[in-house]
């Protein structure tokens, strides 16, 4: 089902090479002046063709509002964003040679012979757009309460950034990241990680990654016990970005090795505040924020297109075959999932905060 | 919130040490035959006080099924479960200092002063037992369409098990896995993650560790692109579990040192059925099943309830403070969550399954 | 689907005949007071074997509060409350007669043969019982909010009770009629009234009526356009009230008859308040509530349990046949169901207003 | 909350004078062949401007649709449409007198000075028209299945139309209705009715009037008890829409005046089947279709929008005033309703028969 929330309902829809694609948002608070021209910039992290690292496609992913907001501030009525697909080449695919990694065959197993295949329909990257979208409106809002939602680049291949420091992680931190284009901590990790892009890029194939995301200026309550966790939440709404296979919050499945006295974050009391000394909890204990920064960690598998030779079957003919994936693909696409994450994150925190 | 589901709906409820806690589950299907003895082998699983590395607690965890069943089926009304709560010790907490790792500070946080704080009160893992027992229907409808549910512990401390092969894995193994009082495939892993466990308890302390859980039987077209992706929805309800934080889907975190094309699982035909050769993915595309097992991965956190003196805050006198937790608690609680992880996952499946 | 609300979901479960009935009542603000005395007053009002009026059967229908209360105030978790029904006689119903009127077929038609007919199941106006039980608990907290839901019978058969005045009904007359066995506004109103149900009762039938509820107290701006409408959200759950078949809000039906200038209300100011001249449209303008009373009206069926003889058919042998309904059955249901359809208002608008 | 349904979700959005108005619906089955014609046909019954009992505005109200439609089928993913709009003259409004009858008072209560009032925003009855495009789907997919939906007037001011057989009803009858600009089933009922429209547009007034909508083709067992009650569906969505103040089934209010005698609706078999001899609780008991016609009732307020003066407020000053509305207005809403009413029925029947 492709509504997701509580309070902040979301409605996202839209095909690869459709007419277009866009998304409703239901709950937005009235009067929140919202900046256009940041909400582009958001929409530009995520856009294709930037350098040599992204795919050569160029899509504006201009989004057009066309209701629930008027005189540049939200009305308190459903906010719909919609983006009109312009530049596709539906040529570059065969619909019967099912693409390994992809949702070809299941799109088929699903919806039959109906399934739009081109360019993945329903199942590409680029419907993550709206959510950006969403996800850059729900950002501002978070802004005004002193909420900041970042992420870098932790590894890509075998190369490795320096991790987040889940007690000291700050706002200006974060806000300096989302200005990068390729958010790293470390400036060497960013030519390492590029030269690994680029390699994989000439060898006809991809490469995968993980993305740390942080987020700091919460209040203390946010959340609920069991299916209402911050865990659950961010989880449900992060796994619905395509390539996302994994999740781990604060010291995630390094949990595995300690034990409960180095697990356990000890409170401690400083001008009249409760916090904890460490943060392996990612600051939710119970499923509900303790008001310590939220650090958890998402791999992003690499992309399936790739120009190399691979095995698979023609649903046609129902033949073992080959295939080789041209068009215009990311080698990597870790650094352009950074804001749908961040987008993903930013919308399950206003929808709990809203519901609260 | 503590409903979930689209088709199935759970709505839990519950205080560790209230009157009783529960489960109500809509959207049942009319006429399914249920073997109580199942399900009670189920629930003990995850009853405490069964042996040597669990907790002395003796509760029996005895479902009492109020509603939705009649003459041995179900009646496709809602099937309501209770537990009443018998064997309860309230004297062991002292709600003004807080247990770090626990919800105490959140419960209070969110709930203020009227916070059931007694022994966890909602946020207490015994809540979970309602989970299992719907988890346990779950795994009965599923069983009628050939769908099989297992775990192992994957890991303990530092001492590893063996992992599922996600090409090969079978019903019989996971059937097997499910007799087991402490689930592991190779039985020198286990004595090892015993004497570990063991050990942790003679410090005062706890252990973490993973559990790896494998899905079975499943047709292809269940989930949905988007927020209702397999990987989405099993994620949302897992995170429900408290400790757990962190889920991984096939490869999981590996992918992000993986290449396309080790990554993407090729697809090849064999008595005219589409399956692929590796199955890092996790039998899941697009968020859609593919027919191939399903393998996740979660990680337990050490149960925070350790009798070594600990650094907290007293919420009364808002100063810095020690707290040492005596009373019954486990060292490891990852034997006894697997079935709650497994409940999880079958909820998660067969509402999908009944959504289709 | 037996969960309903956005903010407060509740979750209704049970068979007339089972072990139990209940409810669990998500999204209750923690730390409200409940008066337990006023409680079992409400569902007194609805229990049955009260006067000649009613049934002769006699339920306590005491309702045991599981969880999500603690120290006389809700806790914030899930509110549960259970019903154990101990007064039941199955031997009055054979299931292969389908009995006019009620659910009998339509039960076996949707369950099949699973379907639990004893006493019309979860169908049994018996399941109404929790939900007084929530809406005792909604009222509590509305009357906090200084708002007040109260009911009059309206009609029963031809005989009429003066209506409401929209613009003056106030909050003691709402309370003064809650504490009336049989509420009515003018005393000979009543006599009439029991007159024709005493006399429908020796003719071996039944007989229906109209409630008329009234909400005093609500701010301005509670409900959504569409489908968050007052309306529609009240509607909702009222009809899930079994026998009720219409509603209307203000002036209703009449409104076919009405020009523009006579249903408009003029809006005018006094001390600084908005106010209506007219209250037509029942306190709500575009869904949302403009701060004047809420006066809807609803019509229950007359009881479709008759002594006399029915024509039929005989589910088993599929020919026509006759049937008799013996047992302890309500010459008129209107009295008992008052108090169900102020709950029923009372949950929907609660649940309203803690969305905002 | 601008979403509804439990399987089939819809998602509207728009304002009167904004850029744009739509739908978004998730849920609808892959494959389903889409008769666009019949869609546009649809819409134009809504459409103002077509006759002289209707505004002079014109509006195309042509749907644009962005996803979820391929090769001229339904993919299984979100069906988008959106109607952008072109004609409109915020001129006519000024913000800050109040329309008696509409809810530019509780807009700005709700949402305060970004309440969108143009044309009443998001509160116009110009939001129906991608209510309509769903239900025009809705229709079609429900054809597919021999379920007709169709409605005619009822009454308009005190002129009443003969009324539905709901034993009767057949499928042609319905569909002919829906074939009439002005559909009433006896043709002078038609000439009086509109006689009488026209008299109160020149009266500077307007009238309201009752839709009577029917239902034939279901199968037995669609709905649930209780909180997913056929009636408390319908009713739910139906007052989604604007000017609806009321609905009733079968008898509806009439129940009042019946005895269980008169009211319960006979079963008898015929060739087999079971049916009832009459068919007062409208094909449904206990909240789920038993085969008969389902009819019910709503009425439909007079237009709020007239040329006299009225009593009012200024919402700037605070002081009270008086207020001519002058701009183009229909003098009865109720024939341009009636497809609006049956697009809410069949969005909830097709709802419910896919959560099956």
């Amino acid at each position: 089902m492709n509504v997701w929330g509580e309070k902040l309902k979301i409605s996202i829809f839209g095909e690869s090479h459709g007419e277009g694609i866009g998304i409703v948002i239901d709950g937005i608070p009235a009067g929140i002046e919202l900046d256009m021209e940041e909400i582009a910039r958001q929409m530009r992290r995520r856009a294709p063709g930037r350098n040599a690292v992204s795919t050569s496609r160029f899509e504006p992913d201009e989004v057009k509002i066309l209701s629930g907001f008027f005189h540049g501030r939200t009305t308190g009525t459903p906010l719909a964003g919609v983006i009109l697909n312009t530049n596709t080449r539906s040529k570059d695919y065969t619909p019967e040679l099912l693409r390994p990694g992809h949702a070809d065959f299941t799109g088929f197993a699903k919806y039959g012979a109906s399934h739009d295949y081109r360019g993945g329909g329903h199942f590409s990257g680029r419907v993550t757009a709206p959510l950006v979208f969403a996800g850059a409106v729900a950002m501002q809002i978070l802004a005004k309460q002193d909420i900041t939602v970042g992420s870098h680049i932790l590894q890509i291949g075998k190369i490795r950034d320096q991790a987040f420091d889940p007690v000291k992680l700050d706002a200006d931190t974060l806000r300096r990241l989302g200005r990068l284009e390729f958010p790293v901590l470390e400036a060497e990790t960013r030519e390492k990680m590029q030269k690994c892009i680029i390699e994989k890029k000439q060898e006809k194939d991809s490469v995968g990654g993980i993305l740390e995301c942080g987020v700091v200026g919460l209040k203390t309550g946010i959340g609920s016990p069991f299916f209402g966790s911050v865990e659950s939440r961010i989880a449900s709404i992060v796994y619905s970005v395509p390539a996302v296979k994994g999740i781990e919050f604060g010291a995630g499945f390094r949990f595995a090795e300690m034990t409960g006295s180095e697990a356990n974050d000890a409170f401690y009391i400083q001008n009249g505040k409760i916090q904890t000394r460490t943060n392996h909890n990612a600051g939710i204990n119970g499923g509900i924020t303790n008001g310590m920064p939220i650090v958890f960690r998402t791999v992003i598998k690499p992309t399936p297109s790739i120009a190399q030779v691979q095995q698979t079957v023609n649903l046609k003919t129902m033949e073992n075959a080959e295939i080789e994936i041209h068009g215009r693909h990311d080698p990597c696409i870790v650094p352009r999932a950074a804001v749908v994450v961040e987008a993903a994150a930013a919308i399950a925190l206003l929808d709990m905060i809203e519901t609260e």
